[in-house]
């Protein structure tokens, strides 16, 4: 596995395999490896040629009063463990040279950045959006592998490859989670034993609505009350938001007509999980327009 | 010369040409050609193996009481033009296509895109950055020429492409004048006789002021003077702003050190003409860096 720092090289490196006529599929990550970041670079590597995986921990992404300086970091093990599944490239750029002195260029989804985390997140997702489209403009991946955990990370980005015609596949991935449900991510870590107990209420609580909207029960009031009460019956825990609405438009409805996102962000201690599931209501329960696209 | 409206032919086509190793250069145009775009086109020819011209007016960059509904356009004029000029491919998408429904995406290049045009425009130079990188994004252009009487709008693409990483050298083609000094726009049609007599007052000004500073006078308040009252003393002109200031930086400065612009907007009846020049004291007037830049 090649290790670069230098965009110049990473951008040669990437000419050389497309003269050759190989795909390539880059996966963005902050670091601190876990089970989910391995099986995106699986996906990846089932899919395409090379597989670039990027480590940067985007100092854009954060808020001011968030958790860049103590975000988990161990370049070591995260190197071992691209190898170990596959990875045919590391890119890991300095911050200096991803944002220059001077830089000044943002790229905002408008309206999809707003609502869920962007109500407390203001400018993560104008800091992600700049930074995937960066990587892909460095790597010109032929595709891109993103977890369906951060399902507005998603959304925007599909949405900004579409409106800046970027030739790139955008490809989703499952959310990978532990044996009790709750959703991998680096910031687990963060969870002392105590709330590490209380972690896996949002799983639990998207379970509960599943259930709800299999039984036929499509009021969102309902589902979201019946949410909200599961997650507070736990320790340490406190409701960012809880939304239902449309996965696209990520606009909340009223009731559940067809596939509906039902996206959480719960504070459990000082740490911020987020989850998410899309609820499939029953034929026979709701006027379902068919929208089976591959999400 | 081909003519393609189409997005998608449009990378198949230029995908076409890299694959034989031509290298592609762009010129980005609103129509209505005239001299100076046909400049840009020849600069083209010269420097690339294929020519693509863009020709489209974009609504993005119009502010909302701007002249986007009676901008000049004459497509087939331009197509013979063009051909004439040995352009291999006019460019000219449908503003549908490029901003489907539910277009969100926008970039913007935050401090270049403030003062001189940016005052009186404030979108502008958002709707001038997005158009731009996706032409880049869709055409792959290994060369971009623009003219330098858009002097702000080649600062703030220099900007957005040294930001994003854009593989597009940005080269920046002289000013193209009438044989009075007016700077050729396809907005001089708007200019009836009367007005016509005062639209040289833009040129003169810049002129005084390139005196001024060869004669040794590099205070800036009394250089802005004389071109204000220059202009002044014409018939139907209103001053927007006069700005001298550093070229790079584009942030006004007090007294001449180095090669400076000189920036001015002037509406003659309810055209508004934009014109600029690059102010070069003597190295033994001014503790002169050397600059020299190809700009």
């Amino acid at each position: 596995m090649k290790i670069i720092k230098s965009i110049s090289h990473m951008r040669k490196q990437v000419l050389m395999w497309k003269k050759k006529g190989l795909s390539v599929a880059i996966v963005p990550t902050m670091g601190f490896f876990h089970k989910g970041h391995l099986s995106l670079m699986r996906a990846a590597g089932s899919r395409a040629d090379r597989v670039v995986v990027s480590l940067f921990v985007n100092p854009a992404q954060f808020g001011p009063n968030e958790d860049l300086n103590r975000y988990p970091r161990d370049f070591e093990r995260d190197a071992k463990m691209a190898e170990a599944t596959g990875v045919n490239c590391l890119f890991c750029p300095d911050a200096k040279d991803i944002y220059p002195p001077g830089f000044q260029t943002w790229i905002r989804v408008e309206e999809l950045s707003q609502g869920l985390c962007g109500t407390s997140r203001p400018e993560h997702f104008c800091g992600v959006a700049t930074i995937v489209a960066k990587l892909f403009i460095i790597v010109q991946p032929n595709m891109a592998i993103f977890g369906q955990k951060d399902f507005q990370q998603l959304q925007v980005i599909r949405r900004m490859v579409k409106d800046l015609n970027m030739p790139v596949r955008i490809i989703a991935h499952h959310i990978v989670r532990e044996p009790d449900g709750l959703a991998l991510s680096s910031r687990n870590t963060y969870l002392n034993v105590k709330e590490r107990e209380s972690a896996p209420a949002l799983f639990q609580a998207l379970k509960i609505a599943e259930k709800m909207v299999v039984r036929g029960n499509l009021s969102v009031p309902e589902i979201i009350r019946a949410v909200k009460r599961h997650i507070q019956s736990f320790n340490n825990t406190k409701i960012d938001y809880v939304f239902l609405g449309h996965p696209e438009s990520l606009r909340p409805c009223q009731k559940i007509v067809g596939e509906s996102l039902l996206a959480l962000a719960v504070w459990v201690g000082k740490t911020r999980l987020i989850d998410n599931t899309l609820l499939k209501p029953q034929v026979n329960h709701a006027n379902r327009k068919d929208k089976s696209k591959d999400l």
